[in-house]
Parts: structure tokens; sequence; C-alpha cells
């Protein structure tokens, strides 16, 4: 998928350094999270000097933006084109807790931990969140217009399923023992139920 | 409160070392985090050296029985002795994110991160987890006696709390704009309104 994405996203002009890089840091941070990553696994991977790394780009901009890049890919795939809403809320409610998701929510709730200390990451966890809220939140008002459901404040709810989601995947990542990925769905499914009113059982 | 937990818990004999070490790491890693804190903290304010606190405990075990020494106190203050389970709810949902418990959320959060990579720690926070979601299960079943509330499943209903809690926690540290202390009590209370069925208004 990153690789995808990177392709995608980057303009990529024939596998230039630059972008040989920043897709390169794009995949070492998947693999190996923000604070492992290091700009000699990016080099290495892009085949490329530290010396053309550091002429493109400050290491901290870098992680931040490869980081950006992989949200972007995420907050594209909670909507998908032609996807009706029921379908795409079902989608972020079943595979929320997939082994899939595991490593995206290791990088997200990591990203989470470094922001306070880190602009470039504050900003682009800053940037992805609001894109994802918004994008929730239009699946959400979308369901209403096609009377799939009907809830009382369509922002506030993107936001407790926001939070319900990411309380459960910590608690999931650390072992939590009442809690596997089957039950943190339906915890999840049970607070939208809760948040409809009248919803239509489809 | 660390200082009065560890007064109270410690087998405290006037001050030996190994009590006036457990008891500055408790102190020392309430300020400082679990990844800041450093044995040399911990001999310092102890005023003990090294030798002593190497000959009574092994830092990663000393680390995680000091920060399951402070949410032992945590897990008390959920429900106070002679509190009715309505007052403790309500300060349960009001005090969430007050300015004073920024402190134990980043260790909560902390412990959480580090738990799949250090035993001690995972052992600490399976135990206090475990024991602060009897209380929080405990104060919702005689809510329910006292007819404050009513709950399908007050086990089910606590554990949500409690990811939606940790889940606003995540937010409101990483500087989510659209959140603050007071907006997440709302969510949370929003949830806890949305759980109960036919709850008295009180």
């Amino acid at each position: 998928m990153v690789n995808e994405v990177c392709m995608n996203d980057t303009k990529t002009s024939r596998g230039g350094g630059r972008d040989r890089i920043f897709q390169a840091a794009a995949e070492v941070i998947y693999e190996k999270g923000l604070a492992e990553a290091q700009t000699r696994m990016v080099t290495d991977r892009a085949k490329v000097g530290t010396g053309l790394l550091n002429h493109y780009f400050k290491w901290p901009e870098l992680r931040a933006a490869a980081w950006e890049l992989i949200f972007q890919a995420v907050v594209r795939d909670l909507w998908r084109s032609q996807e009706t809403p029921r379908d795409a809320l079902d989608r972020f409610l079943e595979e929320a807790f997939a082994a899939e998701a595991r490593l995206f929510w290791k990088l997200w709730l990591e990203a989470e931990r470094l922001a306070p200390g880190d602009k470039p990451i504050a900003e682009a966890l800053g940037r992805i969140r609001a894109q994802m809220r918004d994008r929730l939140t239009a699946l959400l008002q979308e369901g209403m217009t096609n009377e799939d459901w009907s809830l009382p404040d369509p922002a506030a709810t993107a936001v407790r399923l926001e939070a319900m989601r990411d309380g459960l995947a910590g608690m999931i990542l650390s072992d939590d023992p009442d809690l596997d990925a089957s039950l943190a769905v339906h915890h999840l499914k049970r607070v939208f139920d809760m948040e409809t009113v009248g919803a239509k059982q489809t």
C-alpha cells in the first residue's frame, strides 16, 4: 500500500533522487515506526548517499512528511469513491482493529506521543486529523441524507467514534486481556448504535 | 499525592534505605515519566548510593513497582470510602481531563506504549487495569442497586467509558484543536447518558 501511495502521490519524475528518498522514507517509517527510523535506513533503501538526503531534506521534516503521506492514503481509504456511506461506515467499524491496521495504529499513537515535542509531526498530525474528521463527518452526513441513519450532531459523533477507536486500539496494542479485535469491533458498533436515533436496520 | 501514597503504602520502618528508594522512585517517575526516570535521579533523591539501589532492586522492576504504587492510589481514589456511586461517577466524568490528571495520563499512555517490550510494566499495567475496571464496574453496579441509573451490561459500559476516556485524553495531550478538557467532559458524559437506559435525572 505504501508503495502504491508513493507512486501516486509524489511527483515521480522517472525515479529522481528526491522522490526515491521520499518514497524510501515512507516505506521505512511504515515498517519501523517514527522513533526507530533512521536516515541511514532511508539512504540505504533509496540507494543514495547521506549528502543527497541532506541536500533535499531536513530529517525531522522528511520524517513528518513521510508519515503524512502514509496517512493521506488512510484518509482517502476511509470513504472510497463510488462507495455508499453505509458500506464505508461498515468497513470503518468492521476493519478498525484488523491485523492489517495494527501498523497504522502504532504509527498514529506514536505521532500523538511525539507531537508535543516535535513541531513537524504535530503539524502533520493536525492536518491529517482534520482531514480524517472532515471525511468521517461528511460520510455521516451523507448517510443522513440517504436516510441510512439519523444523528443529532454528526461532527460530535465523528469525534466520539474516533476517540473510542483510539482508546480501544490502545488497549488492544497493550494486550488488554479483556479485549480482542472482535470484541473491540462490538464495542465500537455499540457506540455507533447508541449514537443513532431511529437508525434504519439494514 | 505521591508522597502521601508512599507513606501509606510502603512498609515504612523509620525511613529505611529500601523504603526511601522505593518512595523516591515513585516521586521521580511521577515527575519525569517512565522513559526519562533514571536510577541516578532516584539515588540522588533518596540520598543513597547506586550500590544500595542495586542491592535491593533491579531497575526495570523498581520502575514498574513505583508506577504501580502511583496507580494503586488512583484506583482507590476512583471510589472513595463513604462516597455514593452517583458522586463518585460524577467525579469520574468531571475530573477525567482536569489539569491535575495530565501527569497521570502521560504516565498511563507511556505504560501502554512500553508494555509490549517491558514485562514488569506489562504486568503492572495488567493488574492496575483489572483493578480499575473491577472498581468502575462495581461502582456502576452499585448505582444500579441504588436505582441511580440502569445499564444493560455494566462491565461492558466500564470498558467503553475507559476506552472513550483514553481516546479523548490522547487527543487532548496531543493538542487536538477540536477538543479541550471541558468539551472532552461533555463527550464522556454524553457517552454515559447514551449507555444508561431510563436513567434518573439527579
